[in-house]
């Protein structure tokens, strides 16, 4: 299972969600009786399906439809919606810059304006008025100022998130971030992201964590493995984070979900993931992608802004159909983009799982998408 | 053989049609001494090539047709044919259909109209008329209705097939689908499909079924594994159910052929899926490329219809030559898609297979067909 | 080192030249002291290459140059030489052929005419009288004929091919042809391939071969993978046959060298076929490059022409220089294909091979050339 | 962890920078508090990044530059510099010379001139004058002149490099050269390279080298692979090294750095370099990019200029920024070619490096970045 790349350096294979595929067994199951709830910190959820704190698909209009329709959206506490007032011009001015220099438009954009604890609070209320769960969402050194804003304005559930999330940190200039002690005070239940790897996970857990992101680097608007070298297949970081959940329940009773965040383009790869253990995930592009979306056709990860080290771009991801329409259907396209919530019900189904513990146990295999075959596939509809 | 992708997560590694290629050994016959005879319900065919119940492969002509040829072809009962009394001139609308939005103009034209009992039994009738073997398919919820119309009017062979065909099938809703006592109550044999693994076949097998149909996602014109992550790379499938297969006649003394349906391309795809253990093939786009077949030059699948989650699309797949040059030559193309039977004699010939069963044991080893490798080609032919 | 691919189907993995890099260690020779010579049927070559019985690759004339330049070329007996009185005027004729329905003009070409003793008789004798090494290639069902009138004209070495050649053939129809019988009767050495594998290695050999060829189905200008199945990739069929060869010295004292022929682009894979136990290799397409290759600009198969199932087709391979500038250089690109012998003196220096033998044992990794890797570097040239 | 080709022919699987990535675990430490500094030949280094010997990289200026940055640039003594006393005019004619024939072109301006030692040491003053370190580069054919005259101007460091450097050389024609004695004899510090493996790393080592560099044919602007079938992945080839390094101190406590050279495009690429056991990185193409490179726009290989075997070519690497942008940033791009060393530092922070040494130690998986994400992204931005 592992082995060396040379000299005395071991390593672990790891898989992406290309490299897999889920295999149906003797039992079939009507789609319709299939349970996909979830709940996260206390709340229940139909669906297992977040929106990513991105500023391109989530602003709180589509929290609140979010939440209606059984999910749950997170809201971006460091980026546009809580530096601009009027944030919907400038997510269309985003959406309308040139190819040409958007990264440096962004960077501009977002070094600008200073986040304002007013625009958090009234981010917040606007979700909670639209009758939505109030998800926020910010990075450690913001933490502390924008929780204490988002929590008086009525948040429901507060997201940490960077680049590589961890309990331990260390700093000989800024003091590090106490993921427990944050976790102790908050009122509201914290979720802490991203990770990978079984100690890293077990570790977010036993600081108090409500629920924990698994992902670093696997994303479609995301380059930290060109940048950084970093970046775990989430198949595997999926799997491996699972299991060190599975084991903190087994020791404390207290079962801690797992939510896999990045790389996700389609139903089949929602399917895969909760295959390889996670209890629900967490798509951008694909929202963005909605009719409601913010920035109509456009996404850009949150390392985008960086102002010395972007690590994304903008990337152009077009309109699907409604939020309605891709998560419920029907869908009139043969991608996966559309009916997510379909796709998964029926893909249990035919794969024996009546809810979603089971589906963790889902038989997959490595099966590889061949290069060849999609480009068969291409020719064949006069593609390629 | 069998590794983790991360935590606890077990895995084998599945194997497809470009991953493999077969190995001669020190015996060669001449191709026409070889015997590619096989039998299905009681039938001896001349070759082992099953057209596909698509509506873009068989008509009652093709199918008529390709039993003269030896071979025989399953006619879709829930497709154009038993909704439309004049099938052709849908058939012909679909292929003439721009292809923006083409999925939603088949959706609209399998929901408008509702199979026909008698349609059913004028199908099968014009089949046997023309002096065809006539084998009917139907999914599982119409099995019942159109098994009785297509047997009074004189069906040979039945096939039930499904995404996922099982013998377990659970529904609050409706009642699940008794496949042994379908296969006990019916007078033509009952072949089943799709599976895969050595447990659904072996169950299907218990059940009753004359033949199992092998393929969960694999073919091209089938997206299930974008949509729902399922999809098991045909080498892997056909060779999990052949033990089966030969497990249960080991122990039955009754032989139950499995028949390799997804993904076959050309001569060389269908001469690895019987050494990997099939006693047939099925062919669908191939055959949809026949100058007999009844949408000029398209085709799509029977997951392409659904109203809410289509896993598919319609796709161009040209005229390769009659249906006696697909079949038997003469070959004037060089990629495998004409004359697929002498391709399958001399396969087998060179491989020192006198038979289908000394073919399913022909030596195979992994071997990509690298992406690098094609492009060399390409380049050298002035194509890309 | 073996697997199953499901079920009962055992497999071993194989390798292409693609697939793997050689490794230099401490010791460095100078490229000039490196021996690249190498015996075959009792006639010392100075350099280890052959070039192959193609029509488009080899006529008496180029035969002649190689023999001039230290190497062999092959003369097909079975082609449009000893078909045609004006040769060159039908090689030229499928040169210029237009792409769209090439194959069925060379189908065409070659089924008009017979083949005639008395053009394979003046054939070798150009060959000779141009002070050449004539070197012949016949089918098995060929063989007898074409022998006797090939060495009456002073043939010095005899080639028998097909697509699998073995010493055991089964038919009812035909009398199957006698290798071990052949051989001993044959007053020349008598070369037969082409093959893959231990132990149809070991057969040929103990039947009397003075070579061996090995490659099924490997080439470029073949496609026995797509319409057969059938194809092992060079490096493993090469270092099984090797294997076969250094046991029947072992037991015999008889050394029979083996030619790997097929696939071959470059002087890497020159270099990575000695150093997987060939020891010597056949090259086609890059021959057929040269300036004085007979059909200017163009490649086709052996198996192009057969009447009913055509296995490649006429590619185009451009003109890279003359013999000498494409064997010995100087080269004025960097794609491997020009200066081959230099380069393989250049590459056994640089891995501390002193002779052909010793680099048979040169380091050898399995490094796959990525896709990526290939990309970023077509981006560097603005190509891709 | 080996396996076989076939037959006999033992071999490893050897791993390139695409195949693997870098895996963060519990502790993340503060980007700035990371220390990358490094010492080669009693020099102390701020950053672990050598410009390499490229004539399209580095000129004295750039020289200079990269001394005062806190990296180091090594000028090559066997190119346009020593041959030509307006070198900038050569280098900008070969800049702007038509893409076809550049090849011969170069070849023809390398062997016009010889090289001079009055400009070896004119060179090496320029980047005294200029208050660089002058670390200076010849083959060992001409290290013998190059060194004497660089040492007398002033040099202070001198690197040996061949495509396969080596303690043990055999010829029948000319001397040796003896690395050994040569360094005994050197009053600078003598970095001898490219190698590849734990034996001939360690002879090198044991002949008394400062330093030894790691790669052979794995650069963008170089055709080993495809010309001599050489080419060692760097992972691997980095981490076989550092073996030999950490065994080579463990006997001898003298610690000689590794320095991994070829086939880095990009931040990430740095920090696998470095988790794989490398002490610092040699850069070309990317150097070449920076807006101070002598040949704007455009490099070449060291073996491009071969007279009768050119293993590269002229690629166009564009203008990505000043050489202050590529290794401090500020980066306005995401593709990982800008902010260098930011990148680094966060990277080694997100693993919880502390410096090299420890860096070293990171985890890595193999995760091999499938083409199809690729694609995916590419048809996102609108670009495949």
């Amino acid at each position: 299972m592992d082995t060396t790349v040379g000299g005395n350096k071991r390593v672990r294979r790891a898989y992406g969600f290309d490299e897999v595929a889920l295999v149906p067994g003797p039992l079939v199951i009507d789609p319709r009786d299939v349970d996909i709830s979830w709940t996260l910190g206390g709340i229940r959820f139909d669906i297992p399906l977040l929106a990513a704190a991105l500023d391109g698909a989530v602003n709180p209009k589509l929290a609140a439809q979010m939440s209606k329709l059984g999910g749950l959206a997170v809201l971006n506490l460091d980026g546009i919606q809580t530096r601009y007032e009027d944030a919907e011009a400038i997510l269309q001015a985003i959406a309308d810059a040139p190819a040409d220099g958007v990264i440096q438009f962004i960077q501009d954009l977002y070094a600008k304006e200073a986040i304002k604890p007013e625009l958090i609070a009234r981010r917040v209320r606007q979700i909670k008025e639209l009758g939505g769960i109030a998800a926020v969402s910010a990075a450690p050194h913001t933490a502390k100022a924008a929780g204490m804003a988002a929590v008086e304005a009525g948040a429901d559930l507060f997201f940490i998130q960077s680049t590589v999330g961890s309990v331990r940190f260390e700093s000989t200039r800024i003091a590090a971030f106490d993921v427990a002690g944050f976790v102790k005070e908050s009122p509201i239940p914290v979720i802490v992201g991203n990770t990978v790897g079984y100690a890293a996970t077990k570790e977010l857990m036993e600081a108090g964590a409500a629920g924990v992101l698994v992902g670093v680097g696997p994303g479609h608007i995301c380059t930290s493995r060109k940048v950084l070298g970093i970046g775990v297949p989430q198949i595997t970081a999926t799997a491996d984070c699972a299991a060190a959940r599975d084991d903190y329940h087994a020791a404390t009773g207290r079962y801690v979900p797992i939510i896999t965040d990045g790389g996700i383009r389609n139903g089949g790869d929602i399917a895969k993931a909760i295959a390889a253990g996670a209890d629900a995930v967490m798509l951008g592009s694909t929202i963005a992608a909605a009719a409601e979306a913010p920035a109509p056709g456009y996404s850009w990860g949150m390392a985008t802004s960086s102002a010395d080290l972007p690590r994304g771009t903008r990337i152009k991801v077009g309109t699907s159909g409604t939020l309605q329409e891709i998560l419920f259907g029907p869908a009139h396209k043969d991608d996966g983009t559309m009916n997510l919530m379909g796709a998964l019900r029926l893909s249990m189904g035919s794969l024996g799982a009546h809810n979603l513990k089971e589906m963790q146990q889902a038989e997959m295999m490595v099966a590889p998408s061949l290069p060849n075959e999609g480009k068969a596939l291409q020719r064949a509809q006069g593609v390629g």
